[in-house]
C-alpha cells in the first residue's frame, strides 16, 4: 500500500510539474517572441500521463486524479477503502509539484504569480466563458475521459495500449477546452494551482472538485451498462 | 445490438464534440493572441478517433461515420442489415455532440455561430475552393482513410495498432485538407454543423454526402482485390 | 507482383498527395492568417508513411522510396530482379500524386505553382543553403533513415511499432531539414514534384536521386555490419 | 563489445544531430517567417531517442546520454565496467552530431554560430532563470525522465512500449524546460555544443554534467525502492 500511495504522490508531482509547468514556464514568452502555446501545454499534460502509466502503471494503476480514483471505483475496479489514501497522496503530489514549479518560476527576474495555471469561470475563464460552461465542459470532458480509461484498461482492450489512448485522450480533451475552464478534469491539478494563487482561485475550486468527480462517477455508470454482456474477442 | 447503437452514437458525438469543438473554441483567439491553429485542430480530430478505437472499438467497431459503415459493408466486413441503424446513430450522435457545443460556445460573451465548424466549397470553402476541387479532395482523402481503415483492421496486420494508424490517419486528412473543404470525409459530422448554420450549409450539405460515400465504396471495391490471394505472415 | 506494384504505386502517391500537398495547400496562408507551418508539414510526410505502413506493409513492405528499395536490396532484404519495377511504380505514383495535388490546387482562385514543393539547393534551397550542404544533408538523413528502417524492422525489433519508428522519424527528418532543402530523402517524390515546376528543378534533380540512393547504400552496408553476431533477445 | 560503442557513437550523433539540428537550422527563420518553434524542437529531441530505441535498442540498449548509463549502473541493469566506454562513446558522437552539424549551417549565408543550442543559467538561460532554477530543472527533470526508462523497461512494463514512453517523455522535458535551461538532462548534448561555443558555456557546462548526472543517480536508488517486491502481473 505504502508504495501505492508513493507512485501516485510522484505521479500527481509530475503531472502538475509538466503540465502546469509547461503552461506557467514556456506557453507564451512575450520577450523571446515564442513559445508552445495551447498545443505544447496541450501535449505536455497528455504526456505526463502516458508517461507515467508506463513507468507506474504496475505500481498503482497511474490514477493520478480523485475524480478517476472514485470513477473507479463506482466502476467495480477499485478497491472502496484505498479510495481515500489515494486522494490524499494525488492532492500532496500536487501540492509537491506546484511548490517546485514555484520555486522552479520565480528564479526568472520578472516572475509574477498572476493566475499561475489555475482554473477558473467567468472572469477567470481564460477566454470569459460562463459557470454554466465552465460546468458542462469539465463534466462532460471528464465522463468522456473516464469511458476512455475505462474502455482502453478492459481485458478485451489490446494490451498494452492504454497509456496511449488515455494520455492523448488528455492531450485532446486540453485542445477542445483550454479557453473554456484552463481544463482541470482533475481535482488535484486544480488543488495545487487555487493554494498558490489564492483568492477567486480558492473561491470557484469547489466547481473543480464537484463536475469532475460528477463526470466520473456517470460514466463509471454508463461503462458498466455498455461493456455488460457484450460479446468481446481477445 | 442496441449497445453498438449507443456505442456510435456516443463515439460520434465525442468526434463532433472534440474535432469541431476544438475548432469553434479554440482554433483562433484574437483577444489572447492565442489558439491552437489548423494543427491543434488537426490532432484533436484525430485523436477522437484514436481514443474511441480504444474505448469503443470491441463493442461497435467504432465507424462513427456513415461513409465508413458503408465502405465495409461493401468490401464485406459489416453486415447489410447494421448499416442503416448505424448511421441513424451516428448522425443523433453528431446532433448530439454539436448541440452540447452549441450550449457551451453560447457562453462565452462574444460568441456568433458564424460558420460553426460546418463544411463547404466555392466561397464557402475556408479558401475559396471551387465544388470541382473539393469534391475531388473530398473522394480521394475519404478513399485513403477507408483504405487505411481496411489495411489496418485486417487480420494480417499487427493487433491493436488500427487506432493509432486510423486516428492519426485522420488527423493527416486535416493538415491537408482544412483549408479546401474545412474537411469532411464523415457525412455525420458535417450534417451536425450544417442544421446549426443553416442556409447555404444545407444547400451544399449533398456534396458531403456524396463524395465521402463514393469514396468509401471505391475504396471498399479495390482493397478486396489487392488484399485477395496476398500470401501474408502474421 | 502486380498488386505489389499496385500497392507501391498507391503508397507513394499518397505520400506526395499527402506531404507535398500539405506543404502547397495549407502550410501558409496570409489571406487568413493561418497555416499549419512547418511542424504540420513534418508531421503530414510521416503519416503518410505511417499509415501506409499498417495499409499496405503486408502487400508491398511500402517502401515508397527508390533510395529506400534499394538499400534493402543492398542489405539483402530485397530481391535484386524486383528493384526496377518497384522504382517505376514508386515514380508512377509520385507522379499521379503530384497530378491530383495540381488538380485540386488550381481550383483556387490566386493559385500559381511556384515552387510547388520541389528540392533545391541554394538560391532554390528555402534559406539559401549551398550545394554542399544540401548534399551533406540529404545524404546523412537517408543514412539515418535507412538505418531507422533496417532497424526497426528487424526480427529482433519489437513486433508492430515499426510504422511508428519510420513514420515519426520522417517526420523528424522534416523537422530538421525542410529550412535546408525542402527535405527530400526520396527520389520519387522529389521527381514528382520537378516536373510540374520544370527549369532549375529539373536540372537540380540529380541530386536528390544520387544524394539519397548514396545514404541508403551505406546504410545498407552499415547496418548489416552492425546486426552481424549481436545476441539479441525477442 | 565494440558493436555497441560504435551504435552508441552513432545514436548519439543523431541525437545531437537532429535535436539541436533542428533548434539551430528551423527552429526560427526570421527572413520566411517560418520556423518550428519550442513544440517542433522538443518534438525533433524526442523523436531522435524513440527512433533509435527501435533501431539499435537490441544492440547497445539505446542510453545516448551519460547520465542514463550511470543511472542503470546504479539501479543495477547495467554492467559497471561498460560505464566509461558507454560515456566516451556518447560524448564522441555527440562531438560529431556537432561537427556535421556546423558543416550544414555554414552553409548558409548568414550563418553566426551565437549560442549554437548550447545550455545555459543566469544570462545564458534563454529567459534569464538563475542558477538555482537551472541546477533545480535540470536535477528533477533527469529524475523523472530516468523513472520513465526505468519503469518502461521493466520486465512487467508491457513490451515494445519503452521507445514511444522515453521519446515522448524527453519530447514532454523540452516541452517545460527550454525557456529555462534550453533543456540538456544529457551531458553528452551539452559538451557536443559547448565546445562549439566556448567561453561561457564552457565555463557553465559543469552544471549539466553535475544535475543530471545526480538526478539519474537518484532515480536509480528511489525505483530500486519502488519496485521491489510489488505484486506485478504481465
Amino acid at each position: 500500500m505504502t508504495k501505492k500511495l508513493i507512485a501516485e504522490f510522484v505521479g500527481t508531482l509530475w503531472l502538475v510539474l509538466g503540465g502546469c509547468g509547461s503552461a506557467v514556464l514556456a506557453a507564451s514568452i512575450p520577450e523571446l517572441n515564442a513559445g508552445i502555446g495551447y498545443v505544447g501545454v496541450s501535449l505536455a499534460f497528455g504526456l505526463t500521463v502516458l508517461t507515467m502509466v508506463y513507468t507506474i502503471g504496475n505500481v498503482s494503476g497511474c490514477h493520478l486524479n480523485p475524480a478517476i480514483s472514485i470513477g473507479l471505483w463506482i466502476a467495480g475496479r477499485f478497491q472502496r477503502n484505498e479510495v481515500i489514501p489515494y486522494i490524499i497522496s494525488q492532492v500532496l503530489g500536487g501540492l509537491a509539484g506546484a511548490s517546485i514549479l514555484y520555486l522552479i518560476a520565480s528564479g526568472q527576474p520578472s516572475f509574477e504569480i498572476g493566475g499561475f495555471a489555475a482554473n477558473g469561470y467567468g472572469i477567470h475563464s481564460p477566454n470569459q466563458y460562463d459557470i454554466f460552461s465552465v460546468l458542462t465542459t469539465e463534466l462532460i470532458m471528464t465522463f468522456i475521459f473516464m469511458l476512455i480509461i475505462l474502455g482502453a484498461t478492459h481485458e478485451s482492450a489490446p494490451k498494452g495500449f492504454a497509456g496511449i489512448a488515455i494520455g492523448l485522450g488528455l492531450t485532446l480533451i486540453h485542445l477542445i477546452s483550454i479557453p473554456v475552464s484552463n481544463t482541470s478534469v482533475n481535482p488535484a491539478r486544480s488543488t495545487s494551482q487555487a493554494i498558490f494563487v489564492g483568492g477567486w482561485a480558492i473561491e470557484q475550486l469547489w466547481l473543480f472538485w464537484l463536475a469532475p468527480i460528477a463526470g466520473a462517477i456517470m460514466a463509471g455508470l454508463f461503462y458498466d451498462f455498455l461493456s455488460s454482456e457484450t460479446v468481446v474477442e481477445s
